[in-house]
């Protein structure tokens, strides 16, 4: 409510043309919160607006809107506005903006930055998108290990307010291999003419320019960082990546985990921005392979078609077993999915998970087995026979989905797919057929149909 | 694999008694590793291990260790080394371990700890498990508005080594009121006699202690902070939460939220680290209720059963049915949680999302129902009357699920429940029936059962 209001504040100073009092009120506001507001405003008002924000407010507010509204603005820039606004990001924040831009757009961003932000910033463009090069940024400090700490801190205030962050300052030697790093705080609480070498630390955790960027977040999630260094083949300090990145990624990360496993073609998108057509196409394609792999299942109904009709009672009971199955199923593949991720379980724990899953299912599939016998015989009333008939499925549903719940995410990680898109819609496919195969079997040998 | 013959280099160190190199060893190592190693090594040498750390390092490691470790490392400590310990750490990793320990243990930690610890730890243990105040330490630097830049980087000198943060300084009243905030970059660039005052950022963003944890982190993610401020009702500055918080926060409700959608009750410990019987508790309850609800469905077929016995075949396409609405459901419920999650979604929103899946299930009604139609007639050869009633069906089982998965979450949300909970396992209940009583109700009529 009371964004909205403050929402038609501001439009309604912009139509009385109160430019001074709308800047005023615009640089008291953070960055996102900026972006947030522009993103509700009608469109043709951007570029008006966003030329009322001093020189690096703007910039990082251009580093917070959405990718449609970015290229909006820029398309409206002079060449010297574009530049002025490249010239403020850090490079891993231009990297970000240039890797959602049409070709034409990079062409002339690319074009309106320096030769050497421009050659840095190819440089970033080259790593892979899911990568730590992709991450990282070259704006850190980085100290030789004979300098002083007296030295470090004048180095730091000389040239700290162009980095990304100075709390964490890297040492590395002459041919830029990384030596070891110094929090702020060591320097400030050192004595002055100490070399730095002395109250560096030396076991430096960091990671290649190549690797993943889930394991990039979850390394400074483990060791509470700052930051993290990357390196080179060589061991050469080429970037650092910063926690308010680690944040970012998780958060991506497990949105789109969660939208495979809810079998949806993943977006980067807040759920209110994406259109009619958008959420449809991320959704349509899924929705049409699994109704034709449920079909499959619906065949096997088909050619027992005999035992139904000689026992129509069996049907009632489809949904009940197809749904246990799909529960059990996903209790343990979302589990093992989610240890995948999280780097806690990986192929080696193939026979620990199994195992463990064998035993767990054994009790729940006696657990519910029973449970349902009971219902069965007391309430339903269906005799113990078919009662029987059902039980015996149960238990084996139960079983056959928890281990194929956690073999196929697995499985799927070791094959280079990602275990979140193999898990509950090819299960669920599979146990439902392998249910209902074992239900008409039993029942058709244990009732004589 | 190189993790394991560390792990037995050091068992058999241990053995051989060498214990001034094991601890040489361990101090190169990182807190967060040491808890890893320590938790795959035989319970009874931990107390052995553990006293060969240095006193620093000794309670770093502690807060990274399991709960059950803890308490037995807890259990073997002196009252002396208990106290040591609890010296070391932070107040909120002492209030985080004193959540999770039984009422003697903490009634024993709370001893040995000095007077003025042992208030500050109760006034921390006060706030409810999911709020800022249980995530908050008070170890932050505050300053008053009127100290010089170089007057604030001394005190920090001093003062910064017992702080969890350095980097961002609040600068309070004389009534602790929060008047605004500082970083030490700040500090660093600018002139040392400038008055804090007037470097100060007076558009300060922070939380009550009431605040939810999820909220939090949020906030943090959002605005890059390192640190957020936790203020009282009277607006005082009472402490801080920390980035490295945020990051913990966030798999945590992730992982909670996976689990409630998949229908296991949460619990906090890694797969691998939890027993059979822990599993099979976190598992069974919603089996049970689940299995119970199915069989009303199962009821509905069961009052048709005149219907199926008469058209058999009906009972093949009742798997395609019920998947495409259990995935249709999870797709849009999915969607909805993670954005009520992520503070992008709320009630007032709901009419929104209600008309915006309104049309997405009209598109994906019509393309699977007409997809399912020319299936039918191709391939199955069912004949027109009933392909009709299947996809009639059909398109009503997509509307119906959309529509059911974007307002239970909604509505969950606003009645004080957690939407995760409220999601699938419901709404696949809610539209199986919906589905099976339209289905029979469609067959009924148009084929004249």
């Amino acid at each position: 409510m009371k964004e909205t209001m403050f929402r038609e504040a501001l439009v309604s100073l912009l139509e009385e043309k109160k430019y001074a009092t709308l800047r005023d009120i615009l640089v008291t506001l953070n960055p996102a919160d900026i972006a947030g507001l522009f993103a509700e405003l009608p469109e043709r008002r951007l570029p008006l607006l966003f030329r009322l924000l001093p020189k690096e407010l703007a910039a990082e507010t251009v580093v917070e809107m959405e990718p449609e509204q970015q290229e909006l603005l820029i398309q409206g820039f002079s060449d010297s506005e574009l530049k002025e606004v490249i010239d403020e990001l850090y490079l891993d924040d231009a990297v970000d903006l240039i890797e959602e831009m049409p070709a034409n757009v990079v062409r002339r961003i690319l074009g309106s930055a320096d030769p050497d932000t421009r050659k840095m910033i190819n440089e970033l463009l080259k790593y892979p998108e899911d990568s730590a090069g992709s991450l990282m940024t070259v704006e850190y400090v980085s100290l030789r290990p004979t300098v002083t700490v007296e030295q470090a801190i004048r180095q730091i205030r000389r040239t700290g307010i162009d980095k990304e962050t100075v709390y964490t300052c890297y040492v590395i030697g002459d041919d830029r291999r990384l030596l070891g790093f110094v929090s702020v705080r060591t320097l400030l609480v050192s004595e002055e003419e100490t070399p730095i070498e002395e109250v560096m630390e030396t076991n430096v955790i960091y990671v290649h320019t190549s690797e993943d960027k889930e394991e990039v977040a979850n390394l400074i999630r483990r060791y509470d960082f700052i930051a993290l260094p990357v390196v080179d083949e060589e061991q050469r300090l080429v970037g650092i990546v910063t926690v308010d990145d680690a944040l970012d990624v998780m958060q991506e990360e497990f949105t789109e985990d969660l939208e495979r496993i809810a079998a949806i073609t993943p977006t980067d998108k807040p759920y209110l921005r994406m259109g009619v057509l958008e959420l449809y196409k991320s959704r349509i394609l899924w929705l049409l392979l699994l109704m034709i792999s449920a079909t499959f299942t619906g065949t096997i109904i088909t050619s027992f078609e005999s035992a139904l009709a000689a026992q129509v009672a069996l049907a009632s009971f489809i949904p009940m077993l197809m749904n246990t199955g799909g529960n059990c199923g996903s209790q343990t593949s979302v589990t093992v999915i989610r240890g995948l991720s999280l780097g806690e379980i990986d192929f080696a724990d193939l026979p620990r998970v199994l195992w463990k899953e064998a035993r767990v299912s054994l009790l729940c599939g006696v657990t519910l087995a029973a449970a349902s016998f009971l219902k069965l015989l007391l309430f339903d009333k269906v005799g113990m026979a078919i009662a029987g008939v059902i039980c015996v499925t149960l238990f084996a549903t139960v079983i056959c989905a928890k281990l194929v719940g956690c073999v196929l995410p697995i499985l799927s990680k070791k094959l280079g797919l990602d275990p979140a898109v193999m898990s509950n819609p090819f299960i669920t496919t599979i146990v439902d057929a392998v249910s209902l195969i074992i239900y008409f079997q039993v029942a058709t040998k244990a009732l004589g149909l």
